[in-house]
C-alpha cells in the first residue's frame, strides 16, 4: 500500500472526527509506527502520542496564559480538520548527510472559543516515523492583534518515569548550558533545557526539543507532576515570556523517537521542520578547520588584553596564518584583536568598538597576508553580553569585514553573572536572559546581517540550536555547551571522559557544535598544575568525526602540533562536510561511533571515543561503497594509553579494507580511535 | 608485540611475585585488556579481576570449610606459581560456531598450609579476552583423602553494584530453573542460579556462571554484604555440599566480560574451559529437527496417561511420523509410550518402566515405521524423579533402543515438590536437591551410558549446562528455564513478550536450550480459555534461530501447521547446526536479533524478537559472504500485527540481498521476523 493511499484513508478517518468533538482526530505517520490524538476534553486541547499501539506522551495539555485576558485554553469547538501528507527530499548545502527526506502526515485542526466573540487558535501537528512536531498558530482576527504571553502551558505527559540525561536552566552559578549532564528519572528533573533526551524502561530513545525558534523565547522543561513535563518560556526582564502579535506561529515542539541512540543522531526531524534556504545561492558558505589564537589565553600563556603578553598581535597572527597555510586549515581565528578588552569587559561590554584594531594589531595588514597566503581570517566578536552596543556598530562592522575578506565571524556573550548586561548599557538595571525573545531576536538580526555581508557566523554562548541552518545556511556552528576550553582552566578538573560520550546524545541533537577538538599537548605547563586535557590522543582525532562541525578549530598551538605530526595529518585530512553519517556504536555516556563520508573525495571517515572505561567494540565496515577497495588509516591508542595515567601514546598503521571487513577496535580508559578510509584510486 | 613475548614477560613477572608471598601474582589475557591478581592477605588467599586497569571484582575470598578439619583458607604460603600461554583453535563437530579459538594466559599457584603437616591446594587461573575462569586443584596428599566440602567461600566481590538478571535458587513455589527473570541491582538479590548477568554502571557486561561441571554441586551465587555474592553450592540431603576424594578439581569459576550483550553471546569462554571430546568418532551425532506427541498433552487434547485420550497410540505416533516425514523433519517425540504414567507418577516415579510399552503402543511397529519412513524415533525416559528406578533400568532401556534405532532419548525429571522423589523409593524420607553433587553424577551416568549406546540425549529438569557438550557431544540441548509450554497451561498467562528477549543473554549463556517453538496455532479453544501464545506468528519463527539448540522442536499439531504453511516453511528450512553466529543488536530485555549461518548450504539465517514494543531496526547485512548474491525470504509481522490483540497476521516477501545492503526490520509489538538468506547459485 503505498503512503498516498494511507494518506486518504486517514484523511476520511480524521475529517470524520473533526465533526464529532468527542471523538479525538488522529493522524499516522506515514509508516504507520506513530500517532498523534488530538481532542477537546472539557473543551480543553489535549494530544497524545502512541508508537506502535503503546502510549508514549498520555494525555497532554496545550494552550496559553495571556497578560490581561483570559487563558488561551478553552472551551474550545474543533471549527475545521484538514490533513495532508508532504514527501520530499531536499538537499543540504552542507551538513552531515546532503541529501534529508522530509516526508511526513499533518494534521491541523482549527480551534474557535466557545461562546461570543471566540479566539481563534490552530494546532498542526506533523507525524513521521522519527518522531512528532506540533506548534500553535494564532491567526489574524479581530481583538486579538497584539498580545503577551505569561506562560505556554503545553505539557509532555510521559508514560512511565524515564532516565533523563539534562541539564539544569536558570543555574546562577553556570554559564548557561555549560554544565555537565545529569542522568536522572524524569520524576527527579529540575526544570532542564531541551535538547531532553529520554530512555524509557522498554528501551525507546526520545529527545524532547523545539524547531524553527525564531521570535520567541526558548523552551525549558519544568516537572509539573508525575512524570509530566511542561514548557517553560525564558522570560523578559518584565517577567513576560513572549510578546507577539497575530498572525503568529509558535516553534515546533518537537518529539524525536528511536529504538536506539544512534536513531536519534540521524533523525532529521528538526531541520525538516524549518524552513527552506531563504538565501538562495549559498555557493559562498565554505564549511572548513581553522586555527586561532585562543587556546594560548587558556592556557594563560597569552592575554586578551593588551600589554606584553597580548596574544592578537599582527606577527601572532601572521605565525598562525603560516600555519595554517602550511596545513591546508581554511581559516584563521584571532581573539583580542578590537579595543574594548582591558579593564572587566563582563561588565563594560559596552566598550567593545569592533571596527577598530588594537594598537599592536594591524586588521588590514594581517587580512591581506591571510588573503595572500589563502586563509580565510576569521572575525570574533566578543560583546561582553552588551548587546545594543553591539547592535549599533552591527551594519558598519560587517561591511568592514567584506571589505576586508572576512567571511567569517565567531560571536560571543560572555556576560558577568546568568543574565546579559543591561540590554543598553546605560546604567539601566534589567538584564535579559540568554535565551529568551530578546535574545532570540539579537541572533536572528545578526544572522540576516550577516548574510546581507556573505558572512558565516559562529555563535558562542548562544541560544540553543534548533536548526535554523537550514533557512539561514550562513548560520554555521555555536557553542551552547562545556566545550574544550574547560580542560584548561574549569576548577572541577575540566570535562570527565564521559562527557564527550554524552554530547551527541543530548547537545548535538539540536545542531553542530563548535566543540574546539584537536589538543594533542595533553599535559600542560607550571601555569596550570591542576588541569590537563582528560582524553588519549587517539580521542581527540575522534571527536572531529563524532561532533559534527561545519566549522571546526584546530584548537592547540602551533608549537605543539609540530611535535605530533602523526596526530596533525590526521586533523589535516579530516574534512568538515559529509556526504552521509553512519552510527556504528551508541550508548549514551559510554562509547559511540560514527562514520561519516567526505563529500568530496568519497572517502569515509570514523570517529569512536569511550568514557573511562576501556572498550573493545567490532565496526562492521558494511558502510564502505561495495566493490571499492580503500586503504584504512587507523590512528589507535597506543600501548597502555590511558586517559589520566598515559594519555599520549597514538599508534597509526595501514590496512587494507573494504564493505565485507570489519575492524576490532581497541579503546583505552578515556580513549578512542579515528580511522580515514582512503578510496584506492585504480 | 606477539603473545609468546609477553608471556615471557609475565612469566618473569609472575615467578619474581612468587617468591614473595607479599606482592600479587598478576596474569594478563593475550589481549592485555584483563587481568587477574592474586595474592595472600594475612596468608588467606584472594584474586580481584581488573579490565582495562579498571577494577571488576574486587579483592575476593578463597577457600574451603571442610566437615571435621579445620577450613582450607589459609594462612598459606604460596609454594610455587607457574604460568604458560596456550592458543589453539578447535573445531565443534556441531554447534553454533565451527571453528572456536581457545586463546589464555594461565597462573597456577600451588599453595601451602603455614606450620606442620601443612595441607597443599592449588589455584588455577586462566585469563581470556572475554573473561577468566578459575579453579581449586586439591592435589593427593597425605592426610587428606576423602573429605566432605560443608562450604566454599570463594566471593565475587562486584565493584559497584551492577543490575543483575536473575532467577532465585531454592524457590520452593516453582519448578527450580522454570522461573521468569528479575532485574535488580545486586544489591538486592536473594540467591540466584547462574548463569547470573549483570550490567555495570560503566555499561560493561559479565556473566558469572562455572564450566565442566561433573562431580561436584551446583554453584549458585548468595548475598553476602555490599555488592558481594559468594558461592553457595547445592547440598546433599545430609547438609554436606561436596563429598570429594584428592586428587581433586572443582569446576571453573567463570566471568565473562563483554562491551555488549551480544558479546556475551558469541563468548566461547565455558566450552574452552571444558575438557576436549572424550568421544572419539561422533558422526553418529546428528543434530536436528523433530515433531512430538507433546502439545496436545500440554493443550489437554490428549493424556499421557492410558485411557481413551491417551496420545502415545501406534496409530497417533505413525501420524506424526507421517508429518515429519512429509516435512524433512529428523525425529518424532512420543512421551506417554512407556509404563508407569497412571496415577501420580509424581510421587510414584519408581513405578515407571522404560523398556515396556503402554498397551496401544507398540514400540517395535512404530520404530519399524519411523525407520521406514526416514525418520529417527525419540526415545522419552520421564522419571518422575525416582532416580535409583531410572539407573537400575539405565544400561537395558538403551541397549534395546540402540537395537530399535532409537538414537535420541528425552529425559525427564518432574518432581513432586522441589527436591527429587526419594532416592530409592522405598520409603526412606530423604530428597536430593534438581542440582546437588547427587544428581550431577546422575546425568553424568546417563550420558556416559547413552554414549556407548550412540544416544544423544536432551534433558528435561536438567542440571544447568555448563558446557559438557564439548567432552560429550551426545549431551545435546536441554530445557532449564520456563519454556514454551507455560504457554499452553500457566496460571500467569505464559510467557511475558519479553521473556524471549531475556533468555538469549541468561539461561542460553549456559548453553542450548530446547524451548520448542514454532507453535502457529496462536489461540487455543474452549479447553484453554485463560491462555494463549505470547507472540505473534513472526517471532515463533525467529525464535529458531534466536535460540540455538541443536535439537529444535516444531511443537505444534501437524493439523495447525497445514493451516499455515507459510510459517512451516520456514520451520522446514531453518537450520539447527551453524557455522557461524553473529549477533546484530542485543539489549537485554527488549531486543535482539542474530544471524547464523548454515553449516551445510551456507545460507544464511536472521531472527529478530522484541518485546511488548514495537521496534523499527534496521540490520547491516555484512556477514553476507562478499561478492556473492543472495535471496532474501523475509518471514515478516503482517499488518497491525500485535502479540495480544492480533498475533497472526505474517508476510512473506522475498527480495534480492548481498554484503553491503541493509534491511530494515519492523517488528509488531510482541513479533518478530525471521530471514533465510538463500545463496544465489549461478
Amino acid at each position: 500500500m503505498d503512503s498516498r493511499f494511507i494518506w486518504v484513508v486517514l484523511f476520511i478517518l480524521c475529517a470524520a472526527a473533526g465533526l464529532s468533538s468527542a471523538a479525538p482526530a488522529t493522524i499516522d505517520s506515514p509508516d504507520g509506527s506513530v500517532r498523534v490524538a488530538f481532542d477537546l476534553e472539557e473543551g480543553r486541547p489535549k494530544y497524545r502520542i502512541e508508537r506502535f499501539g503503546r502510549e508514549l506522551i498520555q494525555r497532554s495539555a496545550m494552550g496559553f496564559v495571556l497578560k490581561g485576558g483570559r487563558p488561551l485554553q478553552g472551551p474550545f469547538e474543533i471549527g475545521s480538520v484538514h490533513t495532508r501528507t508532504f514527501d520530499e527530499t531536499w538537499v543540504q548545502p552542507w551538513g552531515e548527510k546532503r541529501e534529508i527526506r522530509n516526508r511526513y502526515n499533518e494534521l491541523a485542526v482549527s480551534l474557535v472559543e466557545k461562546g461570543k466573540n471566540g479566539r481563534r487558535m490552530d494546532v498542526v501537528f506533523r507525524v513521521y516515523e522519527d518522531g512528532v512536531g506540533f506548534r500553535y498558530e494564532i491567526p489574524a482576527q479581530n481583538g486579538l492583534e497584539r498580545f503577551e504571553i505569561t506562560d505556554e502551558t503545553t505539557e509532555f505527559a510521559l508514560a512511565g518515569d524515564p532516565a533523563a540525561w539534562w541539564i539544569p536552566a536558570y543555574n546562577r552559578d553556570q554559564v548557561e548550558y555549560e554544565q555537565l549532564y545529569r542522568r536522572t528519572p524524569v520524576s527527579a528533573m529540575d526544570t532542564a533545557h531541551t535538547p531532553l533526551t529520554l530512555e524509557t524502561a522498554n528501551g525507546l530513545y526520545l529527545s524532547i526539543h523545539e524547531a524553527a525558534l525564531t521570535d520567541y523565547a526558548a523552551m525549558q522543561l519544568a516537572p509539573a507532576g508525575r512524570n509530566t513535563l511542561k514548557a517553560d518560556l525564558t522570560p523578559w526582564s518584565d517577567g513576560i515570556r513572549v510578546k507577539a502579535r497575530t498572525p503568529m506561529k509558535t516553534p515546533w515542539r518537537t518529539i524525536q523517537i528511536a529504538d536506539d541512540p544512534g536513531g536519534l543522531i540521524t533523525s532529521y526531524l528538526i531541520l525538516n521542520l524549518n524552513e527552506p534556504n531563504a538565501l538562495g545561492d549559498v555557493s559562498w558558505i565554505k564549511p572548513g578547520k581553522y586555527a586561532g589564537i585562543w587556546w594560548a589565553m587558556h592556557l594563560d600563556l597569552a592575554t586578551w588584553s593588551t600589554g606584553p603578553r597580548h596574544g592578537a598581535t599582527t606577527e601572532n597572527a601572521k605565525k598562525y596564518i603560516d600555519f595554517a597555510s602550511r596545513n591546508g586549515l581554511a581559516g584563521v581565528l584571532v581573539e583580542g584583536w578590537n579595543r574594548g578588552w582591558d579593564g572587566d569587559w563582563t561588565v563594560h561590554g559596552d566598550r567593545f568598538d569592533f571596527t577598530r584594531s588594537a594598537r599592536d594589531y594591524d586588521i588590514r595588514e594581517v587580512a591581506a597576508y591571510a588573503s595572500e597566503k589563502g586563509v580565510g581570517l576569521i572575525g570574533h566578536n566578543e560583546t561582553g553580553g552588551a548587546v545594543p552596543n553591539y547592535e549599533r556598530q552591527l551594519k558598519e562592522a560587517f561591511a568592514l569585514y567584506e571589505k576586508l575578506g572576512i567571511h567569517t565571524v565567531k560571536t560571543g556573550y560572555v556576560a558577568n553573572g546568568p543574565r546579559l548586561q543591561r540590554i543598553d548599557g546605560k546604567g539601566e538595571k534589567a538584564g535579559e536572559w540568554h535565551h529568551g525573545q530578546y535574545m532570540v531576536r539579537h541572533h536572528q538580526k545578526v544572522v540576516e546581517e550577516a548574510a546581507r555581508r556573505r558572512i558565516m557566523i559562529d555563535v558562542h554562548e548562544p541560544v540553543k540550536d534548533t536548526g535554523l541552518r537550514r533557512t539561514w545556511p550562513n548560520l554555521m556552528t555555536r557553542e551552547g555547551a562545556r566545550g574544550q576550553e574547560y580542560e584548561a582552566w574549569s576548577p572541577d578538573g575540566g570535562n570527565p571522559p564521559e562527557h564527550a560520550t554524552i554530547l551527541p546524545f543530548t547537545r548535538l541533537l539540536a545542531g553542530p557544535m563548535d566543540y574546539t577538538p584537536g589538543i594533542v599537548g595533553l599535559r600542560f605547563g607550571p601555569e596550570r598544575p591542576r588541569n590537563r586535557v582528560n582524553t588519549t590522543t587517539a580521542k581527540q582525532l575522534a571527536l572531529y568525526v563524532v561532533l559534527y562541525s561545519p566549522l571546526h578549530m584546530a584548537a592547540d598551538l602551533p608549537e605543539n602540533y609540530e611535535k605530533y605530526p602523526d596526530a596533525l595529518r590526521f586533523i589535516r585530512d579530516v574534512p568538515v562536510d559529509w556526504e552521509d553519517t553512519k552510527v556504528l556504536h551508541a550508548r549514551i555516556g559510554d562509547y559511540v561511533t560514527i562514520a561519516r563520508k567526505d563529500r568530496n573525495s568519497g572517502d569515509w571517515y570514523l570517529g569512536s571515543v569511550t568514557d573511562e572505561e576501556g572498550r573493545i567494540l567490532e565496526a562492521p565496515l558494511a558502510f564502505l561503497e561495495p566493490g571499492v577497495k580503500y586503504t584504512a588509516q587507523i590512528y589507535r591508542d597506543g600501548k597502555d594509553a590511558h586517559w589520566e595515567k598515559n594519555p599520549y601514546p597514538l599508534t597509526v598503521t595501514e590496512e587494507p579494507a573494504d564493505a565485507s571487513g570489519v575492524i576490532k577496535m581497541r579503546l583505552a580508559p578515556g580513549g578512542g580511535q579515528a580511522i580515514r578510509f582512503v578510496r584506492t584510486r585504480p
